[in-house]
């Protein structure tokens, strides 16, 4: 189902309608009724005499089929009362300026997303970021709502939570069997969680990020030079998020992305993010060496005022570093690394995002926008994995964490990258100690570089290992990453690539409720509930088509067998008939001869396929 | 390009023809020009200035351009000069039974594949397998093949080897920076390492497998009870090891069994592996009760005539095990596991294959079939992970291992499954303790049982990293496990997506050879070398549509840009600039000043992408 826009040069339609099999439910945590926290319910065939199975879910209303969706309105704003609340002052917006969009011209520009909300900015000294509500001993309602969401809507602790913690190995984090506010609260102010929530994205659904918490992943969208435009970029985003992708970041360059980044976060539940210095490059005719202070504190302002919710800034890339680059194998292979290598190198200077540091926090803090510290100078290649400009950076990045803080700001750290698995660990044992815990946030990383087309796998493999091991949120990689730009298939197939990473980085880790999907899964499989099967499943589209390829029939659906053994013969079967005599087990004299006799029967009437 | 069979009711097509942007070449060891191994040579650009790049292939005569493909006549026998020399007695073959290939009727019958070659078998205490002629200290053609082989027809040792050992972490493999004949054969005696070959598989290309070497991947086909013939069935052993795979497993049952596999293996240059009882149930109806030592043993010899390389024997579902699956959440889910434990439980008796192992390791013995000791009791799920039953039966294939070591035979040892990734190395600490480090060949294991559609990723992240730890060979999963069969496609990605989890894993070992072509490729990406980076790639194919899908001109494939940044702006580009300045780099200041001048053509005349 597709929603219409009244105006054909605005985006003019979304994804919307439940994923097949499931339906939008909200919860409120106890005493909060105001707080409806939204989860994807799952119903199961009555015959599994289960509960629905309640899943995290980070796709919007889109996805509720009583909602309705007007992107020229917005999404409701949720958080606009708490906000309100807070006793911040509305502030005279920013006048756009025709470089924000590119100097697009009128017959190409994308008009600006009439949805109308106030601006608002924190008075010098009034608490505003969730850091500094944490410190004060404060519980905000976006610290209430993400406990919810991350206990997936439960009260009390499941059953067995405090085993399965148990089982995990979750290497010196310390995820608890159940998540109380005061334990949300409690993990910001120690700086190693946050959420991303500008005051100006009223419309989000909160999310928080750290390595306590369910594992969490990005997606990006973003036009480019080459190709898109803004009604793809909305439904980018919306199909991402349908997905699960926890947060999207924009990395569109280029015409109108100003006004694009306007019609995105009114329409966004998730947290956006964006790299700053990609907009200030392109005001100053994409020169690096004439970028400033001033234009890339106007960009900041712009974005935050639009209420972009983290960004991307390379402070760390010094000017020192620079060299150490020079005999890699790959250079600089960040965007925003290289940008800032050349500023540094043109003016011989040190970069002015590190010398500006503290400026950028107060612009940042006024707004609750959370750093996210560039890897600016992360390897692109297995051969430069762990090399000297990586980890003089990442030092560089935890000298920045503990200013931030000090200013009050919402932190994490971006890191590799393409790093082999054997390098992996020492990455993630490095970031712990330099920048105090600050939730880490990787690109993958690609464990090998010989498979262009194939590395949502290649980075899914380092990526669920950096997620055991600590990484709080994984920036997904496509099918076309190296080669081209990812079109809905494969922003799909990385989203759902990177939720297996995250998901099987909870399970190692011990998340008290990761496992309860893998077993709803395991007995239905184990029960030939094949719709349960492919509803439970993260894709289950995908599921479903591949079963009906070989047996299309909707009489297999309810099949005590699948098309790899055939009809003939089940080693699930034979599993179900031992299992049904478990309680005689014991005696298993007297089993011989009855299953002796029952033997003959183990082949089921065989049904043709056609 | 296919080739075309004579007869239409035979197998009538592969596909041949080497990989785009590659060629076949052979080289041979020093002084044994009559071995002559095979490698598929990739031709970079003259930019590049480097040598050809030279990868491991399996793919056989298929990718050969100059050869002549017969399907009715079979491979060339290499190997029959070395097995003539070894003095077997030419020993008349069993007769086949109308019940070899399903009773199938004159209508269906699928023809044996004329082929003819002599059938041997050793006599009593005449020395046959490659254990026993390394126990005796001799190094047969097979070890010379496979040392120069792995190491990739170098017949010195690369520049940096030793340096990237180091650098690997192999977890107490002994990975050397050279691979010698007596190596080989060291390892071979040591019980680290098998050569699966039948002297009855003349036309076997010798792979060595075991945590030493590079690690490997198996493929498996097979017909079905509802689909498939045997036309497919030899195209797609063709398509599997084109992409990479070291060996295939015939998992067929069912009509013409016999005389598919008989057209495997006249054609196959791979190992062939397969699971015996399958066969035998066939014969006895499909009732496991009515199976015993004669139709098993008959079955022994029937396929170790025709030349099959390794079979699983599920010698360690003991009944005993039994039991302990019956509280499982997904119960037994190997097909051999499931057969023997019904019959176990159908006579109450402890299991033939255990009580029988013996006198099948004697058969086995006779022509060179390597034990793959099969883990009828692997966990079906994540649930089921590294319990009593599986762990139970890992034990008594240890005990196992010493008889078949005993008797003269080459082992390796099945593994699991669905492991999360924290109890993946358990396994593998385990196995190397229990089975004296025979090799270890795991299916994944999955780490996550959520995504069935994506189970080669959920795979591919545990059967990275339990090579990583010491597995040498992976056995491949397609996204269609658990949902139905896999086609073309899905072979194909099995294949390269398992190739990845095998090279991640040579790479954190820190095999010699690895590295190179993560280099090679990276390389020829920096330098915008768009053909080389295709070609270098596991799969070239897919690496240029999807290129090709964004930036389809001639033109751009020498584009020093690429879509994802679009022309106007590339990092690539300025770390070039970078490097090309980094003789001067000591002295920076003086580069100030020319970088504020070159800044300004940073951008690269725009070039409009239709």
């Amino acid at each position: 189902m597709t929603v219409q826009s009244k105006t054909a040069a605005r985006p003019n339609s979304v994804t919307t309608g439940p994923i097949i099999g499931s339906r939008k439910v909200y919860t409120s945590p106890e005493g909060r009724p105001d707080i409806r926290v939204p989860f994807r319910e799952i119903a199961l065939d009555p015959s599994a005499r289960e509960e629905p199975y309640r899943a995290y879910d980070c796709s919007g209303i889109y996805t509720d089929s009583g909602a309705t969706i007007d992107l020229e309105a917005g999404l409701p704003p949720i958080r606009a009362d708490w906000i309100a609340a807070r006793g911040f002052d509305k502030i005279a917006p920013r006048t756009v300026k025709p470089e924000d969009n590119g100097n697009v011209g009128t017959a190409q520009a994308v008009p600006a997303c009439p949805a109308d909300i106030a601006i608002y900015g924190a008075r010098p000294g009034q608490m505003v970021t969730q850091y500094e509500y944490a410190k004060a001993g404060i519980i905000t309602e976006e610290m209430i709502y993400v406990a919810h969401r991350e206990n997936m809507g439960r009260t009390k602790m499941i059953d067995g939570a405090e085993a399965r913690v148990a089982d995990g190995e979750s290497f010196g984090a310390a995820i608890p069997a159940f998540i109380t506010p005061e334990f949300v609260r409690s993990e910001i102010a120690r700086g190693r969680a946050i959420i991303p929530a500008n005051i100006n994205h009223p419309e989000l659904e909160p999310v928080i990020i750290g390595r306590n918490f369910l594992v969490k992943i990005n997606g990006n969208i973003g036009n480019s030079a080459v190709t898109s435009g803004a009604a793809e970029e909305v439904e980018k985003l919306v199909w991402a998020i349908r997905w699960g992708s926890d947060t999207v970041m924009d990395l569109s360059t280029g015409r109108n992305i100003h006004n694009i980044r306007g019609w995105i976060l009114r329409n966004s539940p998730v947290p956006i993010g964006t790299v700053p210095i990609y907009q200030a490059l392109e005001k100053v005719d994409g020169d690096p060496s004439k970028l400033d202070w001033e234009v890339f504190k106007d960009t900041l302002i712009e974005q935050a005022e639009q209420g972009v919710d983290y960004f991307t800034i390379h402070a760390g890339v010094r000017l020192k570093y620079v060299p150490l680059t020079a005999k890699r194998t790959t250079g600089i292979v960040s965007r925003g690394g290289s940008i800032m290598a050349r500023w540094c190198l043109s003016h011989h200077k040190e970069s002015f995002l590190y010398e500006r540091f503290d400026e950028i926090c107060d612009i940042m803090r006024k707004y609750d926008v959370s750093f996210s510290l560039g890897d600016g100078l992360r390897p692109g290649s297995n051969a430069d994995a762990n090399d000297a400009a990586q980890f003089g950076e990442l030092e560089t990045l935890g000298e920045l964490t503990q200013v931030a803080w000090k200013k009050g700001c919402q932190v994490m750290i971006e890191g590799p990258g393409h790093v082999p698995m054997h390098k992996i660990k020492e990455n993630m044992d490095k970031q712990l100690r330099e920048c105090g815990e600050a939730p880490f946030y990787t690109l993958g990383p690609l464990t090998t570089d010989i498979a262009p087309g194939y590395d949502h796998i290649t980075s899914a493999i380092g990526a669920a290992m950096i997620g055991w091991f600590g990484t709080a949120m994984l920036c997904y990689v496509t099918p076309k990453e190296h080669l081209g730009l990812p079109n809905r298939d494969d922003v799909k197939t990385g989203v759902i690539t990177y939720r297996i990473a995250a998901h099987a980085a909870d399970l190692a880790k011990g998340h008290p409720a990761a496992k309860l999907r893998d077993d709803a899964v395991s007995r239905a499989r184990f029960e030939f509930r094949w719709e349960d099967q492919f509803n439970l499943s993260l894709d289950p589209d995908t599921a479903r088509s591949f079963h009906d390829e070989t047996l299309p029939k909707e009489a297999h659906k309810v099949a005590h067998f699948c098309s790899m053994c055939g009809p003939k013969f089940c080693s699930m079967k034979i599993s179900q008939d031992i299992r049904a005599d478990a309680g005689r087990m014991a005696g298993l004299e007297e089993k011989s001869k009855e299953f002796a006799e029952k033997g003959k029967h183990i082949y089921l009437p065989e049904v043709a396929a056609e």
